[in-house]
């Protein structure tokens, strides 16, 4: 257990050592899922090219495929035209030296044919009749020209996906040429998530003036789903020792629980001592960062399983948010054996913002300018408790404490989608 | 119609201006959904706050709340402290001047206090007995410092979310705050996709050499999805007019018909004409672009309804993919009434690229310096026709056709999922 405060970086640090330790131990469980649904999940396993790409020797243009013997066709060569090699219908047999066949993009280059004559450096296709008896070269081309050689783009055997790989449309084209009607992905980490505090109702109730709605799990779930896991709500506990312990139980049978509210040292806040009560062994409690100071990392060890990873984060959603997006992600990519998120750098712009002793958190946008500069728009610093602040970001910009101006010039930038 | 080749920028302003005259004409339906599920969707409706936020006056901090008349408790005041003020547990009645309650962060502020001292500029707490008999002040503290007054976040009745909005974690909070279990969306256009050519088999075949297994109605329904559509593959058609016919018809009953392959100007290639028979208008056919030269876009007229929007894309891997993702997500995101993704501008870096006469859409990795600069690290140039050319990158960049060195150091960027 660390005691005192630590830094953000500090504690980040400390997640991963603790997520890829439990995951050294015990990997997570992989299974297979229908290409269509595998967009966005992990690979669990490699895929290497069945056959070289292309398969054969193919035309990289419409044209003719001519047979020179080696030297390549000169400007007003002629050929006789003995057949046609289209895509789905290949020239049968071999090509016989002085002779051509019209071919099209992506057709098999017949044996014995040397060259691709693009049609533009021909005398053209009869639309016609469909078919030519002879072709005219226009053009010195060079022998081999227009062939995409058998193996020349992949060699059999070689590896294009990687274990950890994340699942794009492109990933989803490629695991399809190689016939993969099946995937082998990562299966996805469970969040539990229980929102604490007898002010907390449902989003279904109208709350009395000192009540809110639950709104953290939700904004929870979704972020747990898009970071590659599943989030399952818990519900509400109130500030009960018996009922934190009950939902705390549940919660602790998921790769991760995730507890809301009732981390700061006051009176009513069991959430810490439940936790304790349940085996879970404090990592750190207090991160100084702003929003999130009293934010609480634990793990619960198991029989024969992995151990489940706790965070319990404050309550105030954009404390809630982000703590979650600086510290839970970081542990869900580790247990999905995922690459890293990465931090970006870029140049702090617009609302004048400020360096107290705490590194802070703040909403952002990210804008890419004409002149190629990333500029990130800090959002107006409003009180975590506004749990509407966030619509002003989609990232987070961290301010470093205690900086100088010129050291908050260039800020890192954690989380979101990207710039828009 | 269109004729001749025409630029990219021509080609995407055509697109969006089709797809803006059919939205206006009819707008895309709209459905309701859970609240969970609403993750990625596009608002359809506006939502208002429904009561000030904060409700009432709440504490910023854990403390004490004290009744000063309005001066402001100055250092070594005492008050005695006559009750608390919890999250969920407020205190009942008006605090009397000279009076303290201790207050706890989110806490109702009693009718009668005006200030909040935080514990830290206090005696502090009793945490033995969990309630103190007196409190004093150590700092002198302003009046209404550490209040967040009623209705000082959000208004009652403001717009915090619109139409067209997408639905993040940080939305799915916010209508959770507002009560909302059941959200308005977009209902997501439906694409339908149909693969044609001979040479294409099914990915559960074992092709033989003259063929390729369908890869692109796989990547284009990935797309599809990340897009805020829903991608239908209705399978391969081969290059026989009746075939095409039929799978065509079907696919121009869906919001998009999306067909792969057989656009190039080619004995077989009935794709073109199979769409005039069934009634597409053509509004173009070819882009002065590479790859994806031949690209074709119509609509088909419908009674009573929208459109059917028709993009004919090329059949190499590559060409579909660039082709999908600078066409029609355009249309897409203006059928979905989203906010049209934005073109980004980096600094190109890495493998050199030819700027022959037509613009390239090179795949390409965004990157953020440590200086704050975007750069964008172009793939290597691979064959149009290579499927896993595509791994390379997860954005296009576009390089202008005949461009001087200078204009390519900083260039657009497309698509993707931003820089990792």
């Amino acid at each position: 257990m660390v005691t005192g405060t630590i830094s953000l970086d500090e504690a980040q640090a400390l997640v991963r050592a603790v997520a890829t330790e439990l995951s050294e131990a015990h990997a997570s469980s992989t299974e297979r899922c229908a290409l269509a649904d595998s967009l966005g999940r992990i690979l669990a396993a490699g895929y290497r090219s069945d056959g070289p790409w292309p398969s054969t020797d193919r035309s990289a243009m419409d044209g003719f495929a001519v047979a020179t013997g080696g030297a390549g066709p000169r400007a007003s060569e002629e050929f006789p035209v003995v057949g046609r090699s289209l895509a789905g219908q290949p020239f049968v047999g071999a090509l016989e030296p002085g002779n051509a066949v019209r071919i099209m993009t992506g057709g098999v280059v017949p044996e014995g044919a040397d060259t691709v004559v693009r049609v533009e450096d021909t005398s053209g296709f009869d639309d016609t009749s469909g078919s030519e008896e002879r072709v005219s070269i226009t053009a010195d081309v060079e022998a081999g020209a227009n062939i995409r050689p058998q193996g020349s783009e992949v060699e059999e055997g070689a590896v294009l996906l990687n274990p950890g790989d994340l699942v794009g449309p492109a990933e989803i084209g490629a695991l399809a040429v190689l016939g993969q009607a099946e995937v082998e992905v990562v299966r996805r980490p469970v969040v539990r998530i229980v929102s604490t505090g007898d002010e907390v109702v449902d989003l279904t109730e109208t709350p009395k003036p000192h009540q809110v709605r639950d709104s953290n799990s939700w904004s929870v779930q979704a972020l747990a789903e898009r970071s590659g896991a599943t989030g399952e709500r818990l519900g509400i506990a109130n500030d009960v020792e018996e009922e934190l312990e009950q939902m705390f139980s549940r919660g602790l049978e998921a790769d991760v629980l995730v507890t809301i509210g009732g981390v700061s040292k006051g009176t009513h806040d069991l959430v810490h001592s439940t936790l304790e009560k349940l085996g879970v062994q404090t990592v750190f409690h207090g991160i100084a960062m702003k929003p999130g100071k009293p934010t609480y990392f634990g793990r619960r060890a198991r029989e024969g399983r992995r151990d489940c990873l706790v965070f319990g984060l404050p309550g105030n959603p954009q404390s809630t948010y982000a703590t979650f997006q600086m510290l839970v992600v970081e542990a869900l990519s580790i247990l999905n054996g995922a690459a890293p998120r990465a931090e970006l750098q870029a140049h702090a712009a617009g609302v004048p913002w400020r360096s107290n002793w705490r590194e802070q958190v703040v909403p952002a946008r990210l804008r890419a300018q004409e002149d190629g500069r990333l500029v990130v728009e800090l959002a107006r610093l409003k009180p975590s408790g506004d749990p509407f602040g966030l619509l002003d970001g989609t990232v987070f910009a961290r301010v470093p404490g205690e900086a100088a101006p010129e050291e908050t010039k260039v800020l890192r930038v954690v989380g979101g989608e990207g710039p828009r």
